[in-house]
C-alpha cells in the first residue's frame, strides 16, 4: 500500500468557478483524497424534505474527475435551524441544567430519537445517490463526536433512555440498589422510574451511578454511529469512517471504532499542547512551536488499535489554529515532521485541515495549505515535499511492536468520577507510561482490555480499576512481561471494593491494605532513584518486593513475569521499571535525547527531531524539525 | 467521670451475622460506645408509613447485649426517594437558582414545612419506640447540619418563611425601610411581599437585607433542630446532641446547642488541613500528615462551649479520608494523639468514624477502624492504646481556662457579607488570636458573646461587628484584660454603622475615624516588632496609645484594662499582643517550639507534639506525634 | 471659563435640617455644583402615578438659595419596587440565562419598552417641573450605564428587539447569511424570527452574530439615552450630560456622547488600580495609594473627546472605596493632584462623590468629603485647598494636543470576540500606547475614528479592527505621521477577512499573510531592542522595512507618513516607535522620571508626581503626590 495525502474541502464555502482550479491545484500538489459534506445539510436540504442535490453531484464530479478519491462526510453534527422547529427538544442539557443552543455545531443529544432519525433519513438519501458514485471512495460519518463537551446529556430524552438502560442492565430495581450500595445514604429506589441522571446532586452522587450514566452515555454515541453504519455500508462498498479528537474520552472509541473500517483522527499538535497533552508550562514553552513529542504519537497509536490497523489523520494542523489559549505558528518543518510521524506510526493518509483559510464564521483564523486569498500558505511546500518523498521511497512496512500499553475507555470514567486526589487522571497515567517507553526509544501497540497480546514482550497496563476476571487470567498467563498497578481491579464492575482486597489477582500475592493521595510536591522517594507521587497505596503478600521507598515499605512487588505497582512513578521511576523489564525480556533499549523519538517499522528505524536545534544521533545528525529515516540491519 | 471511646457503625450495611462479631471486636478494642441510625431512614420506613423495625430492633439489643451504649441518630438527613413525591418542593435552591436533586444527602429545605412535619413523624416513631431502651444512651439529631453548604436555600418555601420572619422581626414595612437603609438607591418597599431573597441581584444586595437572610436561614436551623428535640426529650431520658461540622459558621451553633445535652463534633485534621484550616502552602506541607496543630483544638474549645461543656468527637478521623483535594494516611501516633488532645480539652468521648470502610457508594475511601476485608486498619492498635491508657491513667480534671476568646456567628455573617478586603474572614482573625494564645502556651475557653466572663483574667474579642450595649458594658466593667477590635462594634444590629463613630464604647475615648483594606504583602510596620496587614483603621481619641505604627500612628489603645485593636495584627505583634496583656494579669506563658502545644487541666499540663521529629521540652523529650503528661506542681 | 469643584449629595438619606447646614459648608469649601436626585425614584413616586415633589422642591430650593448650582439626575437606574409589578419582565437576563433580580440597581434590560416607557414618563414630570428652575443648572441622564455589566441582556425583549434590528440592517436574510458566512457550519437562517441571541451555544457562536448583538447593544443605550435627552432639551436650556464609569467599554460612549451637552465620567483611581488597569502586581504595590498614573488621564482624554471639549469628573474618589478587591487610603496630597490633573485636561468641574460617607446600605464603606458623624473627612482640606488654587490661578488654557490616538468601541467589542490569545485586550493596546506617549512627554488628544484629523503632528490608531475606505483614505491624506496595526483592517464590518488581505490600504504595500498569538513569555526579539509580545503577523509587501526582528522578519513597514506595526510591542519597542515617530516630524519629547507624568495646556506644563518619594524634574523638585505649574516659553 502506498501512503496518501489529502485535504479537507468545502465546494459550499466558494465560488463553482473556483472548485476545478482548486482540484488541480490539488493533484499538483500530490495529495489524492479530498474530504467534503460534513457540514452540509443545509445546502442539501434548504427547507425539510426539498432538496438541492446539484451542487453536490458537482463538486463531487468535478473533484473526481480531477483525479481526487472523495471521503463524502454525513452532515449529521450540524442539523439546520429548521430542525429545532421539528424537534424543539433535540438539544443537550448541560451539567448545569441549561439547555444549549443553535449557533454553532454539535447541537444535538445523542439519546433523541426523533433527531436519530432525521439522521437516518438524510444519511439513506446520502448513501442511496453516492454509494455507487465511482468518486466517493470512502465515507465518514458525522463528525468528531464528543467535541465540545458533546457527549454527556441531562436532557429529558437522555433520562428516559437510561432508565431503559439501567431496566436493561439490572433487571430489577433490587439487583441495581444491591450493585449500587444504595442502602448508604437511604438511596434505595423504588423502581427504575425514580434514577434521576446524576446532576446537580447536593454532593456527589453514587460512584455507581455515575459510573452507569458514563457507560450510557458512551454506548449512546457506538448506538448513533452504528445506525448510520449500517445505512451506509447496504447501499456502499467504501471503507466507512469517523474522525475523533485528540484526548477525547467521553466515549468508548474501541467500541466505536468496530463498526468502522477505518478510524481517523485530527492532529492539531499546537493547539493541543496548552489545552489537553497535561505538561508543565516548561514543556510548552519549549515546544511551543513543535507541540508535545508523545502527544500526537500517543493518539496515532491508539487509534491504529481502533481502526484494528487502519487509520488515517483526517484533519492534519498546517498552520495556526483559531482555538487554543495561544496560536503559534509551526516551526519551519513540522507539518513535513508530523506527516511523516503518521506514516511512520502506520497511517494510510494524512490529510490536512483545511485546504484554504475560510475568511468568514468561527474558524477565520485556522490556517489552510492556502491562504483565503488563495495564495499557497507555507505549509503547502511541506505537503508537496512529503508527497514526493512518498513517491520516491520505499512504503513504511508495518510491525507489530514489542510492547503493548492498554488503555481503557471504562478506567478513565472511572478515575474521572474519583480521582481521590486533585491532580490525577487516567489518561495522563497512561500517557506517562507512554513518555517512558517512548524515552527509551522503545515503539508501542496500545490495545484495549480485550486485545491480543499474542506476540507482545512487554505489556504496561496501568490503572486498570475494573478488571474482568478473564482479564486478569490473561495477563497472568500471556507470558510477557506486565506491569499492572496503581488501582489495578480496585473496583467490581458496578464500582464496588472487592473482597479480598484488590487486585485480588490469582497468582499474584499483592494486597493492597490502604490508598493514600499526596500533594504533588510531597513525594516518596525510592530506594535506587525515583519517587512516587501523587498515589500511593499500602502492599502487602508474600510476592517479592522489587521496589521500597527508602523506609522500606513496598512499592512494586512481582511475581512471575506480573509486576504489580503500588503508586504513581515519577519519570525517573518509570524509566527504571522500563529499563528493568525490559532487560529481563532482552528488549534493547537507548536513551534518547531531549526531544528526540523513535519509530521502528518492519525495515526501518524512523527518527523525528521535535526541538528546535540540531541534534546528532546514532544514526546521524537531525536538524531541527527534521526526519531521518534509517534503514533496519 | 470516665472518658470513652466509641464509633459509628451502620447495621444495615453489614450482614446480619457479623453483627455480633463486630459488637465484641469493639468491646474487645475498649470501646463502650456506638452511633447508629443516622442514615437509615429507607429501610426503616421503605414505603411511606410502611415500617421494618426488625431489624433496628435487633442490631440495637445485639449491640447493647455485648455492653455497648447507642447513640442513636435520628435520620432525617437522608429522606427516601418516595419522600420527593410527596413534596416535590422540599429540595433546597442555590445561589445560582437551581434546584438541588437527589443522589446524596442533606437535599431538604430547613424552611419547607412539609418535610418538617414528616421529619417529626418519623422521629416521634423513633422516640416512641427506643425513647426508654435500655441500651439507646444517647440521641442524635441529624447529621452534620449545613454541611455541604446546606444551611442556605432560595426556595419558595426559604422565601415565604423569611418574609414572615421579617414581619415578625420588623413589624412594619415601614421600620424595616428605615432600619436598612432602603432609601439608598430606591429599594424601599411597600409590603413584605415585595421581598425577594438576596440572590442574583444585579450588583451586591443592601447588606442589611444579607445579614437578616443569613438570621433567618441560621434561625431555620435551630427551628429544625428544636422539633426534634422537644420530641424525643418527651419520650427519653438520654442526652440528646447532634454532630456539628469544622469551620462550619453558617449557623449559630450556641443556639443549636442550646437545645442539646451534649455538643458533638466531626474532626478530620487531614481532610480539614488543605480545604478550610486556611494555612499557608508551606504548612499544609509540613502538617500534612498530622493536621493542623490548632485547628482541631479550636473546635474542642468552642464546642464544649456550645455544648456547655458536654462534648464528644462524634467522628474523628482514623486514616486516610475521601473528600478532601488530597488525602494522606496519618502520621503513626496521630490518631492517638488526636484522641488524648480531645480528652485534654475535656471531650467525653470519641467516636472513631467509621468502624469499618465501606466498599460501596460515596465513602468507599474513606478509612474505618477495620479495613473493607475486616482486618484491622492500623488506627484500631492505636485506639485500643489509648482505651488501656484510659484505663490506667487518672481522669482528666476539667478546670476552667485563664483566657476566654469569643466567638460570634453574627460577626461571621456580617464579615462575610462585607469583608471589605479580598482575603479577610472573621473565623481566621479569631483563629489566628487563637494560634497567638496557643503558640504561648495558654489554655483557652471560648465563649459566645453571651458567655459568662466571670474567672477569666483575659478576653480576647477581636472582630465583634456588632456589639450589644450590654455586652460593651460587661467587658468593660468585667476587670479581666479585655482586648476587642479590629471592626468592634463596627455596626448596629442592622448593619448600620453607629453614630458617634464605632467602637462608641462610654468609658473607651477611641474612635475609628477611617477604614481601609491592604493587599496581604502591603503591610503597616509597628514600633517595636510586628505589623498591621489586610484590615487598618486610623484611631482618634484620649486614650493612651500602647501600640503605633512606626510612623507614628496609633495601631492600638487604651482606657484602664480595655484595648482596642486598630488593625489586624501579624504573627509577631499578636504574640506581643498576648504576652503584654499576660504580663499585666500576671499571667505565665512560654514560647513553645514549633508544632508542639500544651493543654492544662485542673491537675496535668498535656503536651502534643504534632510534629514528624522528636521534640525536647521544658517537661522532658517528647516522641513525633508523642502525648506528654506532665502534672501540675 | 472658571473650573469649578463640586460634590454629589442626597438629601433623602439625611434630616431636613441638615440640609441647609450641608449646603454651607460645601459653599464654605469652595464647591459650587452639587448633583442629587439620581436614585430618588421611590421617594418622588413613592407609589405608581401618586407624587411627592415637596420634599425635592425644597433640597434644590436650599441648595440653590446657599448658592450652589443643582445638577439634577433623572432616578431610572433604579426604579422602584412597584415598578416590576408593572412589568415584571423589566429584568435584565445574564450570559447564564438567569433574570436578574431586585434587590440593588441598574435592574432593568436596556430593549423593554414597557420600562422605556416608564422612563419617559418620569423624565418628562422631571423636566417640567425643574427644566426652567433658576437653581437647576445642569442634567444628568440615568447613571453610569453600563456599570455591573448591564448593557448586554439576553431577554426576550432583547432577543424581539435584536431581530428588529437585524431586518433593518440586512433587509433580507439571505443578505444576512451572506455577510455572516453562515454557510459554514449549515448555520443559515430561513428567517428573522429563527435568530437567537447568541447565548449559551455549544461552542463559541458566529463572530459576526457576536459582533451584530454587541453593536445592537450598544445602540438600545444610546437609544434609552436619547429619550431621555430629547424629553429634557425640549423643556430646559441646561446642559445635559451622563456620567461614565472606567474601562467601561459594552457601549459607544461616542455615539451616547454626541447626545449630550457634557461628557463626565466617575474617577477612582485607587479602586480602578486593581480591577481595571491592566497593570502588573509591582504597579499594583507601587502605585496602592496613588493609583494608575495614566489610567485616569487616559479617560479624561477619552471623555474630553465624548464630550466634544466639554466635560467634567462627576464622580472624584475622595477616600477609600468599598467595592474594590482591597480599598486603601490615598496617599495625602492625592486628591489634591487627581483634581488637577482633570483641570490640566480640561475638566470644566471636578465634583467629589460623595459628600459624605453614608452610614447604611450598599456604600457605607464609601468616603465622602465628610466623615458619617459630620465630621470632615482627610479629603476635605484637599478640595479646599484646590479651591483656594483655583481662585488664585490663571485659568487653564485648553489646546489641541500634538498627537491624536484613536480608540474605536467597534474594535473593542471585536477583539473580545475574538481575541486570538489569551492575555489580549484592544483597550490594554490601546492604553499601552498611551503609556508609551505619556512616558515621552506628550499630550494626547483621543479621537473616534470619525475624528477630525487636522492639526495633529502624529497619529497613532492600533488594533482597529474594522477601517472603513473612508477612514482608510482620510489617515493616508492627513499629512501626519500616522501609526497603524496590529489588526488593522483585519475585518471587514461584518467580521469577515478582507481579499486582498489585509490591511489593503491604497498606497501602503503591506499585507498580513498570517496571524499568529503567543505565550506572553515567548516574545519576538526587534533588532536595535525592544520585542513583541502576545500577538504577531507576518508582513509582506513592497513598504520599507523600518523595524524587523533579530532574525530578519518585518516587524513594522512604512510608506510616505504611514507606518504599519505588524505586533505588540513591548514598553521599550514602543517607546522607541513614538521617539521615531516623534522625531520626523520635529516632535519634541522627553525621558520622564517614573511615575512623573506631564500636561500640556495652552500656557503652561502642569507636572505631575504620581510617586510616593519626591523627585527632582528640569522644571524643579516636586514633593510626593505634588503638582507643579511650569509656564510654557
Amino acid at each position: 500500500m502506498k501512503r496518501a495525502l489529502g485535504t479537507c474541502y468545502y465546494p459550499e464555502h466558494w465560488p463553482r468557478e473556483l472548485w476545478a482550479k482548486d482540484a488541480q491545484r490539488m493533484v499538483k500538489a500530490g495529495l489524492t483524497w479530498v474530504r467534503i459534506g460534513e457540514f452540509a445539510w443545509k445546502r442539501v436540504e434548504p427547507r425539510p424534505e426539498m432538496f438541492d442535490w446539484e451542487w453536490l453531484d458537482e463538486a463531487i464530479d468535478v473533484l473526481g474527475r480531477a483525479g481526487l478519491s472523495v471521503v463524502l462526510g454525513t452532515p449529521t453534527a450540524t442539523p439546520p435551524r429548521w430542525m429545532l422547529d421539528r424537534h424543539p427538544d433535540m438539544l443537550a442539557v448541560d451539567a448545569e441544567g441549561r439547555q444549549r443552543g443553535f449557533g454553532s455545531r454539535r447541537h444535538y443529544c445523542f439519546s433523541h430519537d426523533g433527531y436519530l432519525d432525521e439522521c437516518r433519513r438524510i444519511v439513506t438519501l446520502f448513501a442511496d445517490r453516492y454509494g455507487r458514485s465511482p468518486h466517493v471512495a470512502a465515507w465518514q460519518t458525522d463528525n468528531e463526536y464528543g467535541c465540545h463537551d458533546t457527549v454527556i446529556s441531562y436532557s429529558s430524552a437522555a433520562s428516559k433512555a437510561f432508565r431503559r438502560w439501567l431496566r436493561e442492565r439490572y433487571g430489577t430495581i433490587e439487583s441495581l440498589n444491591y450493585a449500587w450500595g444504595n442502602v448508604f445514604w437511604s438511596m434505595e429506589y423504588d423502581s427504575f422510574d425514580q434514577i434521576d441522571l446524576p446532576i446537580l446532586t447536593v454532593t456527589e452522587p453514587n460512584p455507581a451511578h455515575s459510573l452507569a450514566f458514563r457507560r450510557f452515555s458512551s454506548e449512546q454515541v457506538a448506538r448513533f454511529n452504528r445506525a448510520q453504519v449500517e445505512i451506509i455500508r447496504a447501499r456502499s462498498d467504501a471503507p466507512i469512517s469517523h474522525n475523533y479528537m485528540g484526548r477525547e474520552t467521553a466515549f468508548d472509541h474501541f467500541e466505536v471504532g468496530r463498526d468502522l473500517d477505518i478510524v481517523t483522527w485530527d492532529s492539531y499538535p499546537l493547539g493541543f499542547l496548552e489545552d489537553r497533552a497535561g505538561v508543565t508550562v516548561a514543556t510548552q514553552r519549549r515546544y511551543s512551536r513543535q507541540g508535545d513529542p508523545d502527544f500526537q504519537a500517543f493518539h496515532h497509536d491508539l487509534y491504529r488499535s481502533a481502526g484494528r490497523g487502519r487509520w488515517w489523520v483526517m484533519e492534519q494542523q498546517p498552520g495556526p489554529v483559531n482555538w487554543a489559549p495561544h496560536n503559534p505558528a509551526p516551526l519551519p518543518g513540522m507539518v513535513r515532521l508530523w506527516t511523516w510521524e503518521a506514516f511512520a506510526h502506520g497511517a494510510e493518509a494524512v490529510c490536512y485541515f483545511r485546504w484554504r483559510q475560510l475568511p468568514f464564521a468561527q474558524e477565520q483564523l485556522h490556517s489552510g495549505l492556502q491562504r483565503a486569498d488563495l495564495v499557497d500558505a507555507p505549509a503547502m511546500a511541506e505537503a508537496e515535499q512529503v508527497a514526493r518523498e512518498l513517491a520516491d521511497a520505499p512504503d513504511v512496512a508495518e510491525a507489530q511492536a514489542p510492547v503493548a500499553l492498554i488503555f481503557d475507555y471504562d478506567a478513565s470514567w472511572a478515575w474521572e468520577i474519583q480521582p481521590h486526589g486533585a491532580e490525577l487522571s487516567y489518561f495522563d497515567l497512561v500517557l506517562d507510561h507512554y513518555r517512558a517507553l517512548r524515552r527509551a526509544g522503545l515503539s508501542v501497540d496500545i490495545l484495549p482490555p480485550t486485545g491480543d497480546f499474542d506476540g507482545y514482550r512487554m505489556i504496561l497496563a496501568p490503572g486498570l480499576m475494573h478488571m474482568s476476571d478473564e482479564l486478569k487470567a490473561r495477563l497472568m498467563a500471556c507470558g510477557a512481561e506486565v506491569l499492572i498497578g496503581p488501582r489495578a481491579a480496585a473496583r467490581n464492575e458496578d464500582f464496588a471494593i472487592l473482597r479480598p482486597l484488590p487486585p485480588a489477582i490469582s497468582g499474584l500475592d499483592v494486597l493492597v491494605s490502604r490508598v493514600e493521595s499526596l500533594r504533588p510536591e510531597l513525594t516518596r522517594s525510592v530506594s535506587g532513584g525515583g519517587s512516587i507521587w501523587g498515589y500511593s497505596e499500602d502492599l502487602e503478600g508474600a510476592a517479592e518486593v522489587v521496589l521500597a521507598t527508602t523506609e522500606g515499605a513496598p512499592v512494586a512487588m512481582r511475581t512471575g513475569s506480573v509486576t504489580y505497582m503500588g503508586g504513581w512513578g515519577d519519570e525517573e521511576l518509570l524509566d527504571r521499571l522500563v529499563s528493568d523489564l525490559a532487560e529481563r525480556v532482552g528488549q534493547g533499549t537507548r536513551r534518547l535525547p531531549e526531544g528526540v523519538r523513535v519509530r521502528e517499522t518492519g525495515t526501518e528505524r524512523f527518527w523525528f527531531n521535535h526541538t528546535d536545534q540540531p541534534v546528532n544521533t546514532e544514526a546521524g545528525p537531525i536538524p531541527p524539525a527534521g526526519v531521518l529515516r534509517e534503514p533496519l540491519g
